[in-house]
């Protein structure tokens, strides 16, 4: 089959690798529908991550069923299904706790010997504990099968978030970041009842979408400007609820910056730098919480998923360019370059 | 009246000082029955936080209404109250929310121009909002009036420290510090129904009282070895909740390294390099919370009262060595040389 490799940085290359085929009889072959490209496949491709070359890259995928092995109950060939961008077996105390990203026998997709999203088709361990069955009829609902797919990772990942800022029936939010976890942080805040959301953002089409999205103000400026901006819409307090989604030292600092004493920070982007951000006397003095990481996306996708096919929230305004598996490195160059939002992969 | 002065690192005295008035109508004078020394006026005492020569110093009191500004409402002279290590206005949004310490009027006691409470007698601001009135019947009960001490800060913040941790019900609690502030936080995860306790610490005479407190383990390792050794006390996982009552590099890097994915860390140690033993990466990759800071002391003492008046907890074992006024210098040099575990003061 064919499948995106990254052999160096900023050398994303789509070539011929082996099939995937059943290994395990817990594993199964999903051929790939829709997939698409992370801001934190960025930091591989621009060298911040280390790859060894030759890995795998992509960790979004849905897709049907093609082969399943015996000892998978829950999936046949012809289902459709989404997958995490974690595998997990499903039966852990971690698993059933629903902080998959823990499981000891998880892995990520591209990591070393295995299978990547930006590919034609994905072998999957442990299917059972990994993926989620969709609705056949949304195979041919190309908008929704766009939406579903944001189930992957951005749109569990903005939650993880707005859950990690406690956002409430209520809440003040403050959302550092307007790529499209970022963006979906808006969306899940709203959601979960956010009376005020302040989207920081200068790209129009990107705070178009965050109004979209149920953004009630826009915040253009950066660092000492943006906390100034944050306080004087909240009165000089700050936000109850920040969610981080960049991971940088400067995106850190400005989650801080306007965080309202008392409140919390949901942080879910990748920290390349943001531990220097994180000023602890500052976080100590106001008691600023700081919780977040890694998303568990597989808990989250039963609760988010029944709002996607109804239509409660629509995550699929984040996917702004479309290209097929051979588009795939021009799509990294566009998300690199941010002429791209984020890139959706048809193979 | 004579009063506690630090005019130096290492440099403390008890001297002449005017005698605390009225000023403003919502002024109480409160007469110091008991004060003690805590583990964060070291960091002064040794220079590590800057205090301006003639500074009074000493944040723990509790004691005697003598005289009662027009103002007040709630008190009167003859009142038996405790002090919280912060005064607060009781009217603002923050006091309202029960953040006391992020009130806009609040102050430590011990800032330049305020009385400090080793001391004779304290000029209380806004004793409505800050002070708390204990039964006068406490005052002939020499143990008893040794614990509701506890509440103007190691036992309330020991709390905060339980309660960032998300200490509940069955939880296996993890304590880094065995100073009072640690042993309170041994003592509140126990009240909080915890179900194992680990208290990590060298010190028999502390150790001892840890096991009063409630700890089911006691980890003498430090560093590596102590990670090692609560990991293998916990299948490998490590715990739901840690306390961090230190507040170094070293004690924030333990902490982290027992922590257990999906867990938290509630740190009530003021920060002195614990932000460098913060590895962002570590608790992001395992979700681990970080939720604490200056305990809002008040806003607990409602809830924490009753249980020291009728004996659920007594954290009066804390105080191990007692003096008088004149006492205090040598007080500190007994906590700085670790000596003694807390002092309590007599004036």
């Amino acid at each position: 089959m064919r499948a995106t490799v990254i052999h160096a940085p900023h050398d994303i290359r789509v070539e011929e690798v082996p099939d995937p085929r059943v290994q395990e009889p817990t594993d199964v072959v999903v051929r790939v529908l829709r997939a698409c490209i992370c801001g934190s496949d960025l930091w591989a491709y621009r060298g911040e991550s280390a790859r060894q070359p030759g890995q795998r890259i992509g960790h979004e995928f849905l897709g049907v069923v093609e082969e399943a092995g015996s000892g998978v109950a829950g999936f046949g060939p012809g289902d459709l299904v989404v997958a995490p961008f974690v595998w997990s077996d499903g039966t852990c105390e971690y698993c059933a706790e629903g902080l998959q990203t823990s499981c000891p026998q998880g892995g990520f997709w591209g990591s070393v010997g295995s299978d990547g999203g930006q590919g034609e088709a994905v072998r999957v361990p442990f299917a059972d504990g990994t993926l989620v069955k969709l609705p056949a009829a949304a195979a041919s609902d190309d908008r929704l099968l766009t939406g579903l797919l944001a189930l992957s990772d951005v749109l569990g990942t903005g939650h993880h978030a707005a859950v990690g800022a406690g956002v409430r029936r209520g809440s003040t939010v403050a959302v550092v970041g307007d790529g499209a976890v970022g963006l979906c942080g808006v969306l899940a805040a709203r959601r979960l009842g956010a009376e005020r959301i302040i989207a920081l953002g200068r790209h129009r089409a990107r705070t178009d979408i965050a109004k979209t999205f149920g953004a009630t103000d826009i915040v253009a400026e950066r660092g000492d400007a943006a906390v100034a901006a944050v306080r004087e819409l909240t009165g000089g307090q700050g936000a109850h609820a920040v969610i981080e989604a960049v991971g940088t030292e400067q995106s850190m600092r400005t989650a801080v910056g306007i965080a309202r004493d008392g409140g919390a920070i949901g942080y879910v982007g990748v920290p390349h730098g943001s531990g220097t951000g994180l000023d602890l006397s500052v976080l100590f003095n106001r008691n600023i919480a700081l919780r977040g990481g890694v998303a568990p996306v597989r808990a989250y996708i039963p609760d988010l998923l029944p709002d996607v096919l109804d239509g409660t929230i629509d995550p699929s305004p984040v996917f702004d360019v479309t290209v097929g598996l051979d588009g795939v490195p021009e799509g990294y160059r566009a998300m690199d370059g941010r002429t791209a939002l984020k890139v959706l992969v048809k193979p």
